[in-house]
């Protein structure tokens, strides 16, 4: 097999076969096949698409070009939720032990804040001693022991994956849909589940912006992971405005925590309820959803969502006591409100502008090498369909480095319309792909 | 600029600015833009083109990655003929000797054989002593003492095309017009030329095969040309058979001095002298091209014309007695004839397995790096229209080693289509693009 005419049968929008991807995948993996030639490739699917097909393949592929673990068993399914990413978007750290909590077991491994959108390893790791790098070995044991664990990629998991994800980062490929439900399922497929939930999300702070496109990639991503044999699930959610109110990494966590003493904003806390009812009921856990939402609503209440939180982070080096002394998380030195200019409902909410302008205050990264400061962040306190009066505060920068502040606030205050009429806010939950 | 936003500008079918192109060839050249964002910015280029401005832009910043030499002046025009490659096509070697014999300057960076496709250099190297690789310091002296000279590209001139053209080598992505067009003008306008002259071939020897593509590929090239400050014209010609009866290195040299002696096969005599009339006119030698015409049958009649190419041999260090004594260039040991199966008229020539067995036999290459042996090739001995009979050689296959002397001659007799009728041979001109 000859790569240029595996690269020119989908530049002319042909089907490759298994093993033409095969041989790209291998290639890739043993330098047969080079960087430039997987960068046309990349191009070619971007531009001609790939069918429901190749697209398995690819993932199979990809997933089985590093070790993929089984379920631990033990009459437990074992599930997980994968979010495309948005503002605010701390479900991990409250869904992951509540669903723990309830008996199924939650293998996950998460991403790094990149661009405007947060990550789960950062907001974990601004817990004291927190260590999102397990290895395989201490990932499976800690699940074993706490029916839970938080680990970012290993490089044994989809190393195809790393090197193709760089590849598509600085190629303009990154949107292909064929290569983001590969790449996301090739991940999750290696962690040793039985059922996957997929938060999708679409709006001014997604990846996606449009509903077209996110119903046919949900469609799509719950489609290989049945073709892979798992269970799956994809809910359609609305990322219009940030989920909750705390875009950072410690004041995430202090929000995950509230939620899980049922203190949650009510929209964080609507979503964690609908997922977690997938999660249970992909894990066998419940005969319904209305049961799955019955039984968060049961491990919040008894505090063992909270409890199973607190045994994590001791399995994984860090201090439980954050849960209960917020104190003993990093804190942001300076405030500095924004305030409005004028009063009105809030009709619209930027929010990649407000995940923007918390990677510039240092809470994120505009390149994959920058480092983070886990204190900093902005408190939302307008959320769509609040009114707000003049002079009051429309969100809250924390900083510790002024430098990057003015444009941080700019940033905020232009993500906000303020309107004389109310506009109804979107609903949080758009559709369920099952 | 952000080379990712480029490449997406263009993936997008956008149209990108000067600068933009500038920015990717410039950072193609300093190891700002890597290899892989080449690989995919070319793969957009091809799925989605260019405009001529584009085309116009990138020609002109991978001609100023390197060394751009002035014409010669002196009173003199100075023009180039470039061909889009062929079988059997040696026309350099006839109207380079013509046209300067005329007192029109030719300075001539050519090409290499490759696939099946013969190369100007490697037939002017059968020549023994004969040197392409001339310096441009030598190049300029030739051209100044000779008023011709006939090397290959170096490293100096237009290096962005060679990084280039080694990329879409291998990544699928050679035949977009665009990179095509501006390929060849970054290397032929670095020669300090007024004017050029194309010779586009199409045909079953052709790089294209069909008529809408070579029509659009002529009309590119001369209309960057001209944006490029140079007089140009384009003639489209056949290529369905191989040009003249010789396809190899030194036979090709032979038919060459042959054709100068006013005893060149009728095909290769015709072509030569429309493209000398062209150059001719371009040059301003000449009023029209009826007095060029009349002009390359005076330089043959005359000796001149073979009197310049027994002054490049010796300028360029070869031994000019070859144009008189054929048995100083490599000779093929051995001969193996192709006969006719059946009686009939030759009525279709596959011309691409004639320059495959050729290069099979050793007269060319399937890798950039292969050698080849100058002595080898195939002496073809019926035409298009010709009536053939039973036994009668269709073609001579002239070899040193036997070893793919087998699977050549297959492709030789599996190349011709005889039947009862009598089909008319294709027009050798097809069409003039000024």
């Amino acid at each position: 097999m000859n790569t240029p005419d595996i690269i020119a049968k989908k530049r002319d929008g042909l089907e490759l076969t298994g093993d033409e991807i095969g041989h790209i995948i291998t290639g890739l993996m043993d330098g047969s096949v080079a960087d430039y030639q997987m960068a046309a490739l990349l191009m070619a699917i971007y531009l001609k698409g790939m069918t429901t097909a190749e697209t398995l393949d690819l993932t199979r592929r990809m997933l089985h070009s590093g070790t993929v673990l089984d379920p631990l068993g033990g009459g437990r399914l074992a599930v997980d939720k994968h979010s495309t990413g948005g503002v605010g978007d701390k479900t991990s750290l409250i869904v992951a032990p509540v669903v723990a909590a309830a008996g199924v077991h939650v293998p996950m491994i998460s991403g790094r804040a990149l661009g405007h959108s947060g990550g789960t390893l950062d907001k974990l790791e601004s817990i004291p001693g927190f260590r999102t790098g397990l290895t395989l070995a201490e990932f499976r044991r800690a699940l074993d022991r706490v029916g839970v664990a938080l680990i970012g990629q290993t490089a044994e998991i989809a190393p195809a994956d790393k090197k193709i994800y760089a590849l598509r980062d600085v190629t303009a490929t990154v949107g292909a849909r064929p290569l983001m439900t590969a790449s996301i399922m090739s991940k999750k497929l290696a962690e040793g589940i039985d059922g996957l939930v997929l938060d999708v999300k679409v709006g001014s702070g997604a990846f996606l912006k449009s509903d077209g496109e996110v119903d046919a990639l949900a469609s799509l991503m719950v489609e290989i992971a049945r073709g892979m044999g798992k269970s799956a699930v994809a809910l359609i959610t609305d990322m219009n405005q940030p989920l909750g109110r705390a875009v950072g990494n410690s004041i995430e966590v202090i929000e995950s925590a509230e939620t899980l003493k049922g203190n949650g904003p009510d929209d964080l806390n609507h979503l964690c309820r609908e997922l977690s009812a997938e999660m249970l009921l992909l894990g066998r856990a419940v005969q319904n959803l209305d049961e799955g939402r019955e039984l968060y609503r049961r491990m919040i209440a008894s505090g063992s969502a909270l409890e199973k939180l607190r045994q994590i982070i001791t399995e994984q080096g860090g201090d439980p006591r954050v849960c209960d002394d917020y104190g003993l998380l990093p804190q942001a030195s300076s405030e500095s409100p924004i305030l409005a200019k004028r009063s009105g409902y809030v009709a619209a909410i930027d929010a990649e502008a407000i995940g923007r302008a918390s990677m510039l205050l240092g809470a994120g990264r505009s390149r994959v090498e920058d480092s983070i400061d886990p204190a900093v962040g902005i408190m939302v306190a307008a959320k769509l369909g609040d009114h707000i009066r003049q002079g009051a505060p429309l969100a809250v920068l924390a900083y510790n480095d002024a430098k990057k502040l003015e444009e941080a606030s700019r940033l905020v205050e232009a993500a906000y319309t303020l309107q004389d009429a109310l506009a109804r806010p979107p609903e949080l939950l758009k559709s369920r792909i099952a």
